[in-house]
This record gives structure tokens, sequence and C-alpha cells, in this order.
């Protein structure tokens, strides 16, 4: 690293041309601050991989450099990470009363909370790290206790905005700090990043609003029990919910985990008005009737083993749906599991519920956390950036962002659109972007994190999509004969009792092969296994078009 | 089955509580009809399996009576089984010119065109097989020559729809048949079968005429080259993009070898009508300027191996996309694509294209094939039925299209929402559900045809999530001695030479699993292998979190 005097960096470890597993860093001469430590879910080409967090290569070779990680909000993509980082390296950890909440519990899981450093912050802190000093400011999002960041340095002030959306009429009164924001920018903002998830929707995101309205009017008209799903930390939506009930007079019922935790941390620490005698739990669900009751549950992704899959397929022990019941789906689902949503609205037309799903723009029960096009061009507006970086998206929302950023009046050549480990660097107040540090994903399967790499994951590619094939066979140490074998035994490939044919070719040309390479005085094994895999391959490929994994085993006796 | 006269049976072998793999039969006492012998893509579930088919056993057992196959219309979810299904009983192929030339190709690739039995047949055919008089009406749909059925028995009329919509402006003429519809209707339906895919969306599916004209525009606006990309069996949409070409003095090139082909098909069966010189070869296209350029290309689902995406990419031989040129996506992506269609754009913003991208009712580049709400509405009124089955579609979209025939009349008890393989019987025109015939997925894996099962598949899935560990030890015939072993092989478990530690604890309790059963008495392979099995399993997932499959293999020296 540089050492040079007053320079400022900027670094993406994770958020850049994906979705998930944010991870930013702000670097001013010695002091590294860290900001989020998400996680992201893998796709269906990382089989059995569990989840994806940064890696931090580069904060671990500066560990002494590395002041602390401020969180912007409690969402997975910004805390999901946590523990697995904190593990190698622990930071001091600043954050807001609910997202320290919610860290808690994550770490507490992962037998961490001893020995982690919690700082609780608000808006109103003034953090000073060196010649760094952080103010926040507050913003809306479909989590309450969401801040951006302001770093002011001798060059000048770099604003993260984490994700934010403008919603001017925000439920238990939890307003954006506009003024704030109006007042950096007009003090002189040096650099922005700005969130792009919504960079591609034109317009306004409805407000948080627009939803409870929805939900009040499904309550009035309901005549058996209610069901609504949601993500549990939409603790405005579940607030809305609990309103719902109150004026429906009826009774509420949680179910999931998640939304136990989140509804008993957000009204212990005040985010959440739970009125008393409201909750009660489900197994003193036959005590009321069905217009008496609804059910908040989660699941609302199609999770098949969440609450809302177990009511839908009539396997939750505790609570039933009966026909004529309402189940709202607060949620649109998200890319990926609209086949696991679609079994569940199958599963509860089928016991005949009234189903109010579909995406949110359409019935109204979801909106969108994320800032559209006319609010980024606020946050553009409000901060005035001398250079501007795009965050949080894929290139297509990072590309339109910039069109947003450069149609408010930024100059082109002041944007950049970066990749994970780019580094902006500045010096007098000017920005160049020339060089890396290392990025990457760390893969967490089971127990391992990071163990599993390219090999392993090419590995069960190929066994999973034509299993394998093992050829053992036993051969004296002169690897002049074979003692037994070969026997073949096949995973996933063929059922072999429906494929002896096959299998006794196989095995003859095993056979042959062995003899054949005997002939011409080749006597290594390695050369053996590797005329085998090729052979019975090519054998197998001309028999079935399927490559299974060849895998001879020649044991010495 | 019973053999009872006058007895008139439909059912579905595939298309019901699922999309795609459409197949249906009607039965009048010794005479079998077929519609559809369509195929599917399997979910991600199923791990290697290349395609799904119906279970035809109910035909096999039955072939005898089998009088032909019926064919609404050339796309996949309708023709996709055929090549798998005559191989198993070559029962007459019925279909319309274009819908013929389709299952030719098909019929072609695996070798089975000599000796399939193929007629042609337009709407005014009609058909004769034993008691069974069948006529056929022309409907609209995003391929052209699309029929619904008609099937005249003695019981009454049985009404089959086939995919449709109602297009009132169709491209080429391609009117459908409104009057004979009526006519039909007029004269009394007894049961209609008719599709349920867009029986979710209120409204009127927009005609394919408005997608013409949002090309015409952008193409008035294009500057440079023009690229779009549709399915190649939307012929009507293909006329329109030549049309927008003419009128914008360009040239056209094909790319992908399913619009070659069917370009090819339709403009010699006359439904393409493509303007002398103007269909150029990609290899000359270095002859002409970017704004004398159309090119129309395959890959608008994001088929990572079509042409858009080697164009996007930057992998195409012989043409390439330059900054400004225009990129059409005419489709929306279907869902579980959006990740491999995203990809391309964001490919395609970084070679800094203008690219319309996003579900086409939003950029008008694309309507759906599917009538909605309003139309389905329509063809219920047409055919009045006295009983009515939805088809094709999840159980939601049957339930849906349950609601609209309620809601326009059809008595609640004569509605019947069908399994594939539930028999409705009818005699006396009074129907009843009481039986049930084979029905099921057919796995095409490679060559093989059903031999792939549900051990097979539940080993790919264990096999794809921790990988396999293999135990390999030889031992003497009393069962008394280890001679050599346990070696230990893993692939997609753990990197073994990261994982020396855990595999020498593996061996040391191997080897204790063994010695402690030899002291009980125990001798057998078996009881040995499953001992180990459970015992290494056990230590692993306590270290690991990870369940890899466990394969003893004990050599006998």
């Amino acid at each position: 690293m540089n050492t040079n005097e007053d320079l400022l960096s900027i670094a993406a470890l994770g958020g850049l041309h994906e979705i998930g597993k944010n991870m930013y860093m702000l670097q001013y001469n010695e002091e590294i601050l860290v900001i989020d430590c998400g996680s992201k879910f893998p796709d269906e080409s990382l089989l059995g991989i569990d989840l994806i967090v940064p890696d931090i290569s580069y904060l671990l070779e500066n560990r002494d450099r590395v002041r602390g990680l401020l969180v912007t909000h409690g969402h997975e993509d910004h805390i999901g990470g946590i523990p697995y980082i904190i593990k190698q390296l622990n930071m001091p950890i600043y954050a807001t009363r609910l997202t320290l909440g919610l860290i808690r519990v994550k770490l507490k899981e992962h037998g961490l909370l001893g020995s982690a450093k919690l700082h609780e912050i608000d808006s109103s802190t003034i953090l000073e790290f060196g010649g760094v000093s952080v103010s926040f400011f507050r913003t809306n999002h479909s989590i309450p206790d969401c801040l951006g960041f302001a770093f002011h340095t001798p060059q000048g002030t770099v604003v993260h905005t984490g994700d934010f959306k403008f919603d001017f009429t925000p439920v238990n009164q939890q307003y954006a700090e506009l003024h704030k924001m109006a007042e950096i920018g007009k003090q002189g903002v040096l650099l922005l990043l700005s969130e792009s998830t919504n960079a591609e929707r034109p317009g306004f995101t409805p407000s948080e609003r627009m939803v409870g309205d929805h939900i009040q009017e499904a309550f009035h008209q309901a005549e058996g029990k209610i069901f609504l799903s949601t993500f549990a930390s939409n603790v405005n939506r579940v607030q809305q919910v609990i309103e719902a009930a109150e004026k429906t007079r009826r009774k509420l019922i949680l179910l999931g985990r998640s939304m136990v935790n989140v509804v008993e941390i957000a009204s212990k620490q005040g985010y959440l008005r739970l009125p008393d005698g409201m909750l009660i739990d489900a197994t003193d669900s036959d005590q009321y009737a069905p217009h008496e009751l609804v059910i908040l549950c989660t699941g609302s992704q199609g999770e098949p083993m969440a609450a809302l899959a177990r009511l839908a397929s009539g396997n939750h022990r505790q609570v039933s749906i009966s026909p004529g019941d309402t189940v709202i789906l607060a949620a649109t689902p998200i890319p990926g599991n609209e086949r696991n949503v679609g079994r569940i609205v199958d599963n509860l037309f089928e016991r005949r519920a009234k189903v109010i799903y579909g995406s949110g723009s359409v019935t109204g029960m979801h909106v969108s956390g994320h800032a559209s096009q006319e609010e980024l061009k606020l946050m553009l507006s409000l901060m005035k950036p001398k250079y501007f970086v795009p965050i949080h998206g894929e290139y297509r929302m990072l590309h339109q962002h910039r069109l947003l950023a450069e149609a408010v009046g930024v100059e082109s050549e002041n944007i950049f659109i970066l990749n994970n480990g780019d580094v902006v660097d500045l010096t007098g107040s000017v920005a160049r972007q020339e060089r890396k540090i290392p990025d990457g994903n760390t893969l967490v399967d089971g127990l391992g994190i990071g163990d599993v790499g390219q090999i392993v994951l090419r590995d069960r590619k190929v066994l999973s999509e034509d299993g394998i094939l093992i050829l053992v066979m036993s051969m004296t140490k002169s690897g002049g004969t074979i003692v037994s074998g070969p026997e073949l035994i096949s995973r996933g490939f063929v059922y072999v009792r429906k494929s002896e044919g096959l299998m006794d070719e196989v095995q003859r040309l095993a056979l042959a092969t062995i003899t054949q390479l005997q002939e011409t005085g080749a006597n290594q094994w390695a050369v053996y296994k590797q005329a085998l895999k090729e052979a019975v391959g090519k054998y197998l490929f001309a028999q079935t078009k399927r490559r299974p994994m060849i895998l001879p085993i020649i044991i010495q006796v």
C-alpha cells in the first residue's frame, strides 16, 4: 500500500456486478474503514455451497490499519458475512440499535457474541478515525434504522448512501433526514457511492403506506382466518399488519423463527408497537373464531421449509388453513423463486383458500425498498458530487445509474463503473482508477469457509449430471497380473440391475485395455488408469451420450 | 378398458398441473385418438436429465386401438415428445403444413423420417375414425397454422382448443375462424377442453401487430446495426422484422440454426414473405454499412450457446456488435431465465450497445400467444359447453379458469379439474370422473429414455451437494485380516491435499470400526460396510456439516 500522505482510496470487496455480498472500504492514509459485510446465496452452478461471503485478503494483509466495520442496515446482503469475517478479523462493529440487535442474533448462533466489539450509533453520532470524521443520515428502506454515511476527510467528503428510497409518508414516523442530506450536498461532496438496485425502474417507488392501505382493505373484506406472509425484517409492514389486526379486532399469531425473533427484538427496542394482549400463542388458536385471527408468517418467497409452505401443504402442527380463509402473499417473488411460490399458491387453492398473490405492483401488497430512477436523481441532485461511483448491482443497473447521473449533470469522465477490487485513488481531490486489490468469493459449505475450490466444484458438477462409475481391481506388485476385478460400482449413472449388458461390456473392455497395454510393455498404474478412463469414457459416451466420472482404482496385493 | 357400447372418455397423459408435456386422449369405444405429444424441460431437481416426455403405458397397452396423433401446432410443448414416443408406438400423425414441416425436422434428427406416417391436414379437413368425425378450426397463436379440434361423436361434440388467443388484426391475414367456432357452439358442445396458460391474467392479450409497430419505430430510430432476437418459431414476428427491414432498406442476416431452419421452412411453404435479395450471408456483412443491416438471431431467453449470447460476449465469428448498435430482445424472460438474460444485457452494455430489454409489456417488443381472461371467457361463451375441463397449466391456472367458466354460466359441478391420468367417462352425455389410467414422466438422459429412475436421481443429488468419499480395503476371504487400506478417495467432497488431518482421522476411525466389529465376532462384509458408512458419515457430519456419499469397497484377496 502506498503510504504517501493524503491518499484517499475507495474500493468494493463485494457488491459490484452482483446483487448481494455488499462490502466497501475507504482508506485514508493509514486508516481503513469497512462498510457493510454482506453475504449472498450461490447460483445453481455452485453445487452444495451454502453461502458466499467476501474474500477479505486485503483487510487481513492490512489488519493493523482496519479501524472498524460500519453497517448501514440489518439485511443479510449487508450483515450476513459478519460471523464468517469476524472469525478472521475481529474489528469493532458500529451500527444502529435494530441493526445491532440482528447482528447479535447472528453472532450468538456462531458463539461469537462474547468476543465481538459492538458499538451502538444513531444518526446523530459522529465518529473520528484519525483524519476521518464520519457523520450519518437516516434513510428509508424496507427495514427500520438505516443509515447513509458521510466521511469527512481533508480532501473532501465521501458519501455512501446504503440502501435507500424516499418515503415521504413513512410508517412509525421514521422520516429520512432530507435536510441533513441537503446540508451535506451544500457543503460539497467529493465522491458519492449510491445504490443501483432499482436503477432500471422508471418513476418513484411507492410508499410503504400504500401496502398498509391494501392490507386494511383486505382485512376488512376477509371472513375467515387471515394468513399474511412477508419478510420478517420488514418491521414497518409488520406494524401495518398489527394496525389492520387492531382495527378488525383480530388476535395475532406469529409463525416462523425469524418472524418471532424480529418481532421480539423490534418491539423490545421500540420499533414496533404491539398492543397488549394482541399476540397469542399458536397453540391457543382454537380458542378463537376464525374471524378473530391473523397469522403472520415467514415463507413469502416459497421457501419449502418455512411456515407458509407447511401451512399450504397442511403440515403445520398448530394451525391449518380452511376453505374461505384469506392468504396474502405480501412480497414479489425474487427471480428464481417463482416455481416454489407457484407451488404454494397451487396448494392454497387446493385448500380452497382465497389467495392474494402475484407481483406487488399488481396486488398492491408489496413495494420495493429501493429507490427508482426519480429518487436516484433526487439523491444525486441533493449530493451534487464531483465524482460518482454507482454501487450495489449488476452491470446493467450500474450502467443505467450512470446514465441518470449524466442526466443530472455529473461529468461523464467523473463516473467510475468499478469491478470489485478496483481502487479509486484520490489525491488533491482528483480521482484516478488504476490499481486493484484482491477480491473474490469465499464459499461457505457446512462448517468449511473457503475450503471448497474449483476442483471440488467441477467434480460435483460432473457427478451431478451423470454420476460416477468406479472400476476396482487388484493387481500384483509387478503390475503383471490382475488378481481380482475389474468390479464395477455405479452411482448416479445407470441403474446397474437394468444395465447388465452394458456393464459386462465395460468389464470386457477394461480387461482388454489392460491386456493391450501390458503387451506393449507398459506397467505403470497411472498409465493403466488413464487408458481405462479414456477407453471406458469413450465407449460409454457412444453407447449412452452420458459422461460419468470414470474412477479406476487399482489395489496392490 | 370398459368396452361397454357408447363410452366416450377423455384423459390427459400430460399438461395438467404442469406447463408443457401436453398430451391428451379421447377414446370412443374402441377408437383412441391422441392429441399432441409435447416435451418439457426438467426442473433443477432432475439432475442430468435432458428432457421429459409423457409416459404412454396406457397407449402401449392399447396399441391396437390407437388410431392416430392429431397435433394442434408446432411448439415444443406439443411436438417435442414425438420422436421418443413414435419409437415406441408408430401411430399416424395428422398436422397442418407448417407443423408437419417442424415435425419432419425432428424426425429426421432421430432417423425416423422414413418410417413415420405423416398426413397433412388443414382447417377444412374432416377426418373419420370409426364413430368419431373430427373437424377443425383455425386459431391465433405465436406460431402460424394452429388448429383447434372438434370431435363429433354420437354422444355429442368434444372441443379441444389447443393453444390460442384472439388476434383480430393478425399478421399475414391468418384470421381465427370465429364463425366456425360460433357454429360449433351453436350446434352444442358436450365438453370443452380449453387452455389455461394465461388464466391468471386479466384483460385481453394485445395483438402481435403491436409488436410490429414497436419494431418499426425502433428501426426508424436506430443508427448502426440492428440486432433483434426472438423465438424462431414466431413466424409472424419474423415477418414483421422483415417488413421493418424493408421499410428502412436494411439487408437481413439470420443467425442460429433454428432461425435458419424455421425461416427456410416457413418461406418455402408460403407462411413468410421474404423480398428477393434481402437475405444475405453473415460472411458478407462487411460489404454493407452498419445502417444497412438487421441481424435476426436466436437466444432471446439467454441460452448460453445461442447466437445472441455469443454476439454479446464478442465470440461470434462473423458478426460483431459495435458501440451505438441497437439490440432488441423481443421476448419476456421465462421465469428461471432472468439470470442468463441479465448476463447478456450486461455484456451488451459493456459493448456500449443500445439495448431494448425487459418484459414485453414494458417495451412493447413482445406479446403473449395465449388468451387472457377476457379471451378465455369469449371462447367459453362461443362454445357454451355442458362440461368443462381446463387444460394446459399449473393448478392455480386451472383454478382461475374454473372461476372464469363459472362466471360465464357453466355449472360448477360440471367443471372437472383433473390430474394427468384422471379419466372423465361420458355415457348418455352424462360425465363422471372415477377412474385413472397410468400417467407419468419419462425422463430422457442422453440416449436413455426412461432408464433413469429415483435411485439414480437420488444418488446424483447426494453427489452434487457433498460429493463422494470412497474407502477401499482388501481383506482375506475369512474376513479376518485387512491386507491393505483403507485407502481414501474423495471427489467433490474436500480437496484432499488440504484436508490431510481429516483424512487421517477417517482412516483411523475406519480401522477402529472394523476391529471393534471383529471383536464382537461379526465377519460379514455387508455388516462391515454398513458400520463404516454410519461411523464415517457421522464423524464427517460432526466435523464438516457435510454429508458426502460414503462408499466402502472391500476386495477379497
